[in-house]
């Protein structure tokens, strides 16, 4: 028997119209490279998303049309964002740090019809519209003299599209299943993959995101984007903030440390999202400057762990408290965050911190669990690591064009490998692919770096497999020395003991000149295996792992 | 096009697992009449409600069944909660504060197959039984020592139905909209209709009701749900603070002043709901015992106006924060809620104060608009008063077995007239069938009453519309004086003048000794419209009406 409750389907445009009304005169601000801050409302908000949209009628835009960006924070994008979806077009925003092959594959996979971009990527656009025969129009984020100044034949500007158009538009109402969003991922391996999100999800992970124990986003916060809005939809608080009526502020391109505490300090910023890099550059900017945050209460750190150092500093130093939170473009992508319980509240800091390091405890609406190579669950005691899976209405079940793609069981495989504690934290201690198999068990890769990275005569380092006859995989670290080391294999071995159980000690040290990265700066784990996986490890490699 | 997210129903039973995984230590205390208070955890509510489902399924409970409870807030209320929803049947509350005929036209209506009664509804019972064929078993909420108290022939123990069940069960998977729970209203006319919530409407209505910006519901708090569960069950509070991970705390039948405060000091009370009338009492207690709450920050307060004297001594005196909510059994309830905007930190307090008096402004998901008599949108100017509409997917859409009885725009008719001011803010003026209708314009009937009532020599007063063969209908005061009082009508009327607008002036005034009241306090408006109505208003009443 089924319930009399209204059939109201949750709809991104749900977003728009709550703001306006019930927060018509917050402000949105936006950052702009060579003019003054750019300075709205919601009610603004509404107005444009709503000449926009007529604008994509008027250009033949459909639903399930895929209409992209290449665009950094600002007003636009989130015209972009409410006006392409809310009309039931799915709004695909493409990351342009990509090395220029993903993108191409990308915007051709993705069959976008339209693809507005801003005046900084003109010279990528050129290079890109060759090569993408699937795009029918490319338009420029500007007025007509800045369309003109990027010398493209016939450039459409967005504020000829808008103009004159009518700012009332009547949202249409469908199947919350509907996709709303389109962002890939950008594997280290194979082809970049479509995370096809739906207004359904983006409204109950906007729900979620903004609940007490998770942001705790509320009309009394000023909320900065400083997350790209091309990466996981800038984890979703361009859809969070607005349903809560936070005033917003979007950076455009500069997210150096000074450029963030100016802004933060200018608009009263309470909350921000950022990659631990971010806070970094934030951190130093406020040490060398000898200035604090007056207004900036919390920040959402994700994307890779939070280093203790940088929590210590904000949280100790400057008062700022660090929500960590672990997700991924498949999760929308809140998932965990590492929330102290209430019966945490007397444990001495350093201890309170142990748990706030590491990844956290799902949000409500999502469940998580970790399982061995033979797919059983394994036990939550801390130690135990495994394959960390999750569900939940706001992940991916299979991605774009690759539908059937879903496991049978229900669960995502994230790709990471994880302990889960018997408070429920959850945290990361490798990916899946980068665990070393030795003799039947696990070693974790980045345990074993992040040892060696602590060595003060260490740049850096990676860890990978190296195969073995007796125990399958055996650990082989590949270093880079500071400037002026002298460091030896047997000093950098010696430095592992007592700090890992005997079985992990690594059966060999390469010294190196430099490390393989990737676009966005992360080591390649998959080249140092091209490159070393064949090494030949020491005679007697059955002695060290005993 | 749809998006690839995961097709993850909403539904009650995820909030049980999920309090049951992330929160399983976080204890849920009960006060109950002649023992010591009990004690369990997320994890013991778990385990009971999976043993009520296993001894549910041996009954013969199907999804979709109905089976009702007679109780007070407490653990065994709690279990029946999940173990009936969780299930796919349907748990109703019956209101044991209704009028005998009411609650046999309630269960026989509902067709409920099982009811579970708490021991202090023994009397009752017996009066019901021979009166509900449809009943199957009554099933005593105590031991088999309890059930034989009783002296009902062959009357079951919950206990003895739970004992030895497995305390795991495989809740089932099933479609988000199934029926849930069911709530009669008790209108002053009519029979009373059944609301058929949804999993979809209790899991959306959880998140909903914890946001920061309605009653911040985090696992920070502890939770005591003060109105009765059989309340649009206690206001949603039994899903939404399990939910967040709160500890709960419930206080049985005894909600006096004393108890309250008690209960609250003893368990380090954060947070509770509960009507005007509960927060007069503990108010009350508060000032004659000279005592100050210690943990108490908040009260969640609806089912009528809060007193702006209430809300002063609760903030101003007692440091407790008044959310100000507005909501029905119809709307699952929390609908509005008098949370102040970003802009209004710097008015003065009573500024302040004037807009949380009103029922404020909608939770994210919910829509409201007020109408004229044509069904014509009036303007949010805080002085057009109308029909208060509301739509949303937590907001029921027809009654059960009136299926078909929805409108067909899709929006609720609340029965409330109201306005709603430039900042959004919604306050009730009237309910829709005792405003009095005049010459085409409407004049609030409790606005009257509220002036009459604000006389020192006013015990009570009532305000309905006579028939007026020129204005269609004039305004008659009916009051009661208090002890000892002369007052005239005339002196009452001058108390009216520089109030409200001349053409609101009543017509007369009749002085009776009480006023008829229903079953639960409230001023019965139909009574006295039955025995007032065609009071001859004085001679010429189009002069007052000019």
């Amino acid at each position: 028997m089924l319930g009399l409750m209204m059939k109201t389907p949750l709809l991104l445009s749900s977003i728009l119209t709550h703001a306006a009304h019930a927060h018509g005169d917050v402000e949105i601000v936006s950052r702009t490279p060579d003019s003054a801050d750019h300075r709205t409302t919601y009610r603004g908000l509404y107005r444009r998303s709503s000449q926009l949209a007529h604008a994509l009628v008027a250009l033949g835009v459909k639903q399930g049309d895929r209409v992209a960006t290449l665009a950094w924070n600002g007003y636009r994008h989130l015209e972009l964002y409410y006006g392409i979806s809310g009309l039931g077009a799915v709004c695909h925003t493409v990351n342009p740090r990509l090395f220029v092959d993903q993108i191409v594959y990308i915007i051709n996979h993705a069959e976008d019809r339209f693809i507005f971009f801003d005046q900084s990527f003109v010279g990528l656009v050129k290079e890109l519209m060759p090569r993408c025969p699937v795009v029918e129009q490319w338009i420029l984020l500007g007025d007509a003299q800045q369309a003109k100044a990027a010398e493209i034949a016939d450039l459409p500007a967005y504020e000829d599209l808008m103009a004159d158009r009518p700012d009332e538009f009547d949202w249409p109402i469908f199947d919350e299943n509907t996709a709303s969003g389109l962002c890939y991922t950008s594997g280290t391996t194979g082809n970049p993959k479509g995370v096809l999100y739906s207004h359904r999800s983006g409204v109950l992970h906007s729900f979620a995101a903004a609940l007490p124990d998770a942001c705790n986003v509320s009309l009394d916060d000023t909320v900065a984007f400083i997350s790209p809005m091309f990466h996981a939809m800038s984890w979703g608080m361009p859809y969070c903030a607005p349903a809560m009526g936070s005033k917003l502020v979007m950076p455009g391109q500069k997210v150096d440390g000074e450029s963030l505490h100016r802004l933060f300090e200018q608009e009263g910023v309470t909350f921000a999202n950022g990659v631990p890099t971010v806070w970094l550059g934030y951190v130093q900017y406020l040490e060398q400057a000898g200035v604090r945050p007056t207004t900036l209460n919390r920040v959402l750190m994700g994307g890779t762990a939070c280093p203790r150092s940088l929590m210590a500093k904000l949280e100790d130093d400057y008062g700022v408290e660090v929500l960590h939170v672990w997700g991924m473009t498949e999760t929308s992508p809140v998932a965990t965050l590492a929330k102290l319980k209430a019966s945490h509240a007397k444990l001495p800091a350093e201890e309170r911190r142990d748990r706030k390091v590491k990844q956290g405890r799902p949000v409500f609406g999502v469940e998580i669990c970790i399982r061995d190579g033979e797919g059983d669950d394994l036990p939550h005691d801390g130690k135990a690591f495994g394959d960390l899976m999750i569900r939940g209405p706001w992940i991916a079940r299979s991605y774009f064009k690759m539908d059937g793609s879903e496991r049978p069981d229900g669960w995502f495989f994230t790709g990471d490998v994880a302990t889960i504690d018997a408070e429920g934290f959850m945290q990361i201690t490798d990916r899946s692919k980068d665990v070393i198999k030795s003799g039947g068990e696990w070693i974790s890769s980045i345990e074993l770096e992040n040892i060696a990275m602590a060595h003060p005569e260490i740049a850096e380092a990676g860890v990978i497999g190296v195969s073995h006859p007796k125990w399958d995989e055996r650990p082989l670290v590949v270093a880079v020395r500071r400037a002026g080391s002298k460091l030896t294999t047997g000093e950098l071995l010696a430095f592992y003991q007592g700090r890992i159980a005997k079985w992990w000690m690594p059966d060999d040290v390469l010294f190196v000149d430099e490390l393989p990265h990737g676009a966005t700066g992360k080591l390649l784990k998959t080249k140092l295996r091209e490159l070393y996986g064949n090494h030949q490890l020491p005679s007697q490699p059955q002695s060290s792992a005993g």
